[in-house]
């Protein structure tokens, strides 16, 4: 059976994105450093038999961020707490590159895919708050191109030390005394403009050979990056139309680029509401539009400006010029912004409501939510989803209503078809590169 | 009831910190990426009412390096794992300063502290391997005396960041929408000759406040900085008379520094070999000392000498002068073994096979395991012990045949007294340097 099939991440952020999902009746106001909540959402994603779950993460914070970044997990302690609890998920942690060491990244990464038996993913990201150089004793942030360039760099990098055993390397004869074969032992020796990493690394590959890269990429930097480096990527579009547009350009980039573009999964992240009756859907998407006030979404809208603060600006006037600002923080949505308030000529008070309210397309009764999920689905428009529910019980309500209803109509699995996120996802375990072919294969 | 009780610790290890123990016939030759086995360690010592469970580390590798170092878990990865499967038993990961970066280290030890429910323990150490360097992006490892003041004000920088936030900063109202008190959170504004760091941290505190301060502290420089820093020190020692000595030092400098000496816990780490009978006792200490061959002892002898290779000296000629060797590795290590060499006029193999050979003060029946143990503690040589076995059933010994002895004797507790690392260790939630003491206190 080799069927497309949707394919699902679970979003678990504690208190939520947004600045008012705390404040739900329901919600766990200390959800962001409560493990069982993790392991609660952790397991209804399970249960649904979802590719993975999906940690976001970023590494400065002042007085205005938003609940959940001020107090919360670290991705990798927390996927490895959850590792040991799960048995099929994929766990994918959020790592920039422009505050780590690739040495570093390759080895908790590999630790946390052993600790999982092959199921760890890595979503790449550069950073896109300046504030964050005062954490790491740097004189400046990297300018957005800079980012990318570290970011190419980083990741052949943690790749290349992933590879530093052969998978047969470990012989391990008590008898003899060899532990290892040392022909396959390679160490890296990369001397880069960024990196000089000799390897080789202290930790063999896992079950799936490497873990699987994420990203999201919004900019031109930022897609070209994607489409080289990434199995999946992570957006966030407003409508089919324009997910259908990213879509297709992913996928021609991927392909120029050389590669198999049925293997780089476009997945956007959706907010999906749903209820047992017309009237549930819409109390439901009431109670999550609520959560948003205008001051809360005029603080979220200046986050892709690098936490800018809008509140000095009238907000019935139009949006106001912003010059550059966004152009070295999240490059490609501020500009996407920018572009929408001149297109609609829209006040400050509407972009921020635009941007911050849920979207309508996934809410609805279950048939409904996955009609939408069908119809993004067969109409190329995403390979799959990353849900990030508003409300604290958005993902049950999700997996209990819409995701049988999506197995039905076998646009979702029912059983987990191995063993590792790889497995989950229809990846194959990627040759080592300093593997030579053996005997057999090389006179085949 | 504050009666001293013994302070126990189990180093895990997976193949073991030699180059032999991974070929005893009971050994699991994968043990240092196998979850099971440190799941089943873990699981020994928590029944057995340890304080902790200890995780070694470093990070750099060569082909002469010991099976365990060759391929390991990275501890904090590992330990948030084992937190999800333990209760009580303390987590400690050693984390260099050297190559890491404090806002890194204090939010992934912070996590970890939040996922056990306040269990988590911090052993500092400099790295002793140059070649660290090289996969580090660094032009040389830092020279010893460096590396002691880069750890002082990374220490330093991590209990600074740790404090961000006041134990009540939290106020979660849902009914008024403050999720926290601004006058609770404190940037650091760090800038020193190492680390400029800002702050604040993206994590409260814990349960128990702030992890555990361990290190190993043997040079000048070493031992002073425990003295000063550590909550508990890890130490080795080949007799009862050199470690009271140490001990001695430890607690006079301690006071020196202004510190309650109780509050600095000394615990050497010691190889117990236990049996049943007599017989059963020389087959186990037998079977231990056979799992060090010369070359395995001559390699490791190396190791404090910043893994210099011997094989190219006499075994039989007295012990090579090797000049400053090992000054920047494991500094007061390889001056102990310069000494000993001197001052009995040992050759390299006598040398060696004393420095590898298991030590004779911990092996015996069970009750003579525990009349040493109870010897040194009540000497004044230890306020307990790190548990560091050859054999792969050697916890399983020390903890079903030692362990009662020692708590029928009243030395070990026999339920846990509370929930936390430092409820183990009784030691006090340490008081948060920005917290302005209450009114009641303050006028008291």
């Amino acid at each position: 059976m080799s069927t497309r099939q949707v394919k699902l991440g679970a979003m678990i952020h504690g208190v939520g994105h947004g600045w008012g999902e705390w404040r739900h009746p329901q919600a766990l106001a200390d959800a962001s450093t409560n493990l069982r909540y993790y392991q609660h959402q952790a397991r209804l994603a399970e249960d649904a038999r979802f590719d993975f779950a999906f940690i976001a993460d970023s590494l400065h914070i002042h007085e205005r961020s938003s609940p959940h970044y001020l107090n919360r997990f670290e991705p990798l302690t927390l996927l490895s707490a959850l590792a040991a609890t799960t048995e099929h998920i994929g766990l994918v942690a959020t790592i920039t590159v422009s505050y780590t060491e690739p040495y570093q990244v390759a080895r908790q990464l590999a630790s946390l895919d052993h600790i999982s038996g092959g199921r760890a993913g890595w979503n790449v990201v550069t950073s896109w708050l300046s504030g964050t150089a005062d954490n790491f004793s740097k004189a400046e942030h990297p300018p957005h191109a800079v980012r990318y360039k570290i970011a190419r760099e980083h990741v052949d990098v943690v790749k290349g030390l992933w590879d530093s055993w052969e998978d047969d390397a470990f012989t391990r004869n008590k008898a003899t005394g060899e532990f290892f074969d040392r022909s396959k032992l390679h160490a890296l020796n990369h001397r880069g403009e960024f990196f000089q990493v000799k390897g080789p690394l202290n930790i063999a590959r896992s079950r799936q050979g490497q873990p699987v890269i994420f990203q999201a990429g919004v900019s031109e930097d930022g897609r070209n990056f994607a489409a080289q480096n990434a199995d999946a990527i992570f957006c966030r579009h407003e409508s089919f139309t324009e997910s259908r547009a990213y879509y297709q350009d992913l996928k021609q980039r991927a392909a120029s680029a050389g590669r198999n573009p049925d293997k780089l999964f476009v997945l956007p992240g959706i907010s999906p509401i749903t209820g047992r009756d017309r009237e549930e859907v819409e109390r439901r998407y009431q109670e999550a539009a609520d959560l948003v006030g205008i001051e809360d979404a005029i603080v979220a809208l200046g986050r892709p400006f690098n936490d800018y603060n809008f509140s000095g600006h009238d907000l019935d006037a139009p949006f106001p010029d912003l010059g550059d600002l966004g152009a070295n923080s999240h490059k490609g949505t501020s500009e996407r912004i920018k572009q929408l308030a001149r297109d609609e000529h829209l006040t400050l008070r509407e972009v921020a409501l635009r941007f911050a309210k849920p979207e309508r397309d996934f809410v609805g009764l279950p048939e409904e939510v996955a009609d939408a999920v069908q119809a993004w689905f067969e109409g190329h428009a995403a390979d799959g989803f990353i849900i990030n529910s508003l409300l604290p019980d958005g993902l049950e309500y999700f997996t209990r209503y819409v995701v049988p209803i999506l197995q039905q109509r076998g646009l979702l699995r029912t059983e987990y078809p191995g063993l590792t996120l790889r497995d989950n996802l229809g990846l194959e375990v990627p040759a080592n590169r300093n593997a030579r072919p053996r005997q057999d294969e090389a006179v085949a």
